[in-house]
């Protein structure tokens, strides 16, 4: 035996996938990279704003030493500070530097919050669909998925919530604006769920936490904005990145921010600052945490985003697919007109177009369109994605 | 219960050490900086090399996109290539790309490797004295420590390994230059490991894998080389970073590479690809793997630590310590002149001399000074070093 069981079993069932994205790169050294319409991944197509390069040109300019050193593991405290007044800005809580643990990306920060706080065979609540990776990481710290159903437009069931809670209940883990449906929570949503978990903390004696993953949270449209989870619940833990709006998934930026009131806080943060460094993260990119702490307030054109979400949600509504039109994220996520998702994906593939099956994300009967693609992409696509739906 | 009982058995037990360095801080707010002598961390008082900060600047000017996006999760083929030419100019096996993942940090990797080859409950042999950081790596994975002795010159005591290995050991964890003694392990003792293991995967069926930790290979002394442990054993993963030999550990750039011979690649390659996204690194961060592939035979000017280490053994030798020469890294493992450490280390503390107990090595009886210092500490300290000598 090589590689541990969990591994070789992880590797052989993520293999359709993997032979999906081989068939993908088979046909783009066929057809040629531009005669395949490849909407499988989160890779936002849009380059930095122009100001994280200007930053970056000043901070590899200053001369002043120790910039590349190790630091506390909890991060710089001059950009933990300047994320704490930015989110004071969007929030009734009060933020200081302690509440922030800068991390790598918001991968780094989940697994870092998941292992702070999981004991062995712990649940986590999460609702479907749902990015994929949440397996993972919750299976990294021995923890438990525990799915439930939204209702059709994708908001909280919370009767299939109540009905999840128990004992064994450590949080409840969202995502907003989600991946893959591009939902944004409403904050009547979240006060409700902040009701609820108040309500089953108290039942349990102990506090359950509400995880919310928001990498999306600048990408929204039509001028709605992303309600605070913090200003519905205390026992609350924010990860986020700079991945998505800021184009810069490659260099592993990101933050956890607790709640200023979470029960017990000290031992909460230290136990933070001591996971980012036994997960062998140590510490976020030291120059990274620098730039960022200088461009809290940027973000990419969103209005380009908003473009192609529109150009899709219209063409595709027009060839008859059933499309919930998103508030956020860059991703659509329609319904499939067979029930066979996997099919209708690989019929898709058929026509040069890579999409991803909603099985992958707990959402049967859909498929997910990645929109952060330039226009030539989803104009190619068109005649490919009516032809498709016809077929059916 | 706020974090996990886990985390908070391990907050309470390092809180020794925090009170340690929380005294060594509330001892420089009183005395001043200038008058304490910091010895307890290994973190690089050198400056990165000039051509770092000239690759930096370069690569910050390239107009090119797609600089800072998501790529494999093994990293970019060309910094894999440079690395797996690297490793051609003094290694025997012949290295290509795909034996290459990069990685946050060697902390990263390690992990990554270890995710990768360790079911549950699995054992990894550790020659002792050695990074405690281990234990923590080898915990988030389910696996298990077990420490065995070296000789009185920390070079490997083979009877105490074979009497540690049975049919649970996946692995034999090394660090050559070790972190804290500065042994360097000899070819010859490298291959007699080899054969070791090899009669052992055989006694069992499956290889008993060598992992080597090599982040200070180009820090050694004398005109010595650090050999490799890939021309002693097939079944062999190097984990480094460029933390110290360009002085970068707040950036967080690694590898580890496996030997091209190793069994079963294909599969062991797929596992490391897949730990490095599923434990939330995803991948090394993008701009510092565009600058080490340019980098690779660059390092702070190792002469430096060289003058640092020579006159503290002088010194301390003089004084009465009892030390063996360090031949690579930048930590000294003198023996206490007491045998608690423990309380010999609080004695240098009164003298603001911070140290750090062999007791957190599983070196008992000794203690560590890191002397990637500056030479004004090491000078201000000397006094200091005598007297608690003189006293015991």
């Amino acid at each position: 035996m090589s590689v541990s069981n969990k591994i070789r079993g992880a590797i052989e069932k993520s293999s359709w996938i993997r032979k999906m994205f081989e068939e993908g790169a088979r046909r783009k050294a066929q057809y040629g990279a531009d005669k395949v319409f490849d909407f499988s991944l989160g890779n936002p197509n849009l380059e930095p704003p122009s100001k994280v390069k200007a930053v970056f040109e000043d901070l590899v300019r200053d001369p002043r030493e120790g910039q590349h050193a190790y630091m506390s593991n909890a991060g710089l405290v001059e950009t933990r500070q300047a994320v704490a007044d930015y989110l004071n800005t969007f929030n009734e809580p009060r933020f200081s530097a302690d509440d922030i643990v800068m991390t790598v990306g918001a991968g780094g920060a989940l697994n870092v919050v998941l292992k702070t706080i999981l004991n062995p065979e712990e649940e986590v609540v999460i609702p479907k669909p749902y990015f994929v990776e949440y397996n993972f990481y919750l299976d990294n710290h021995q923890g438990v998925p525990r799915l439930v159903e939204t209702q059709p437009d994708f908001s909280f069931n919370f009767d299939a919530m109540e009905a999840a809670i128990n004992e064994k209940t450590r949080a409840v883990l969202i995502n907003s604006p989600n991946n893959p449906t591009g939902k944004v929570y409403r904050a009547e949503e979240l006060k409700e769920l902040g009701r609820l978990m108040t309500h089953y903390s108290g039942k349990f004696g102990q506090p359950i936490y509400l995880i919310s993953d928001e990498p999306y949270r600048k990408i929204v449209y039509d001028g709605i904005s992303v309600p605070s989870v913090f200003d519905a619940y205390p026992e609350t833990f924010v990860v986020t990145s700079f991945s998505k709006d800021l184009s810069l998934p490659g260099e592993r930026i990101g933050y956890a921010a607790v709640h200023p009131e979470i029960s017990d806080k000290a031992m909460v943060v230290a136990g933070m600052v001591l996971c980012n460094r036994v997960l062998g993260y140590v510490n976020a990119p030291a120059m990274m945490q620098r730039a960022i702490a200088r461009l809290l307030k940027e973000s990419v054109d969103i209005s380009i985003y908003q473009r192609k979400r529109d150009r899709l949600c219209e063409a595709l509504t027009s060839f008859g697919y059933d499309i919930m039109k998103p508030e956020g994220a860059f991703y659509l996520f329609p319904k499939t007109p067979i029930a066979d998702d996997v099919a209708f994906v690989a019929a898709l593939q058929d026509e040069n177009i890579l999409t991803v099956p909603g099985t992958g994300f707990g959402g049967p009967g859909h498929f997910r369109i990645a929109y952060c693609v330039s226009d030539q992409v989803i104009e190619g696509a068109l005649p490919g994605f009516e032809r498709v739906n016809k077929k059916y």
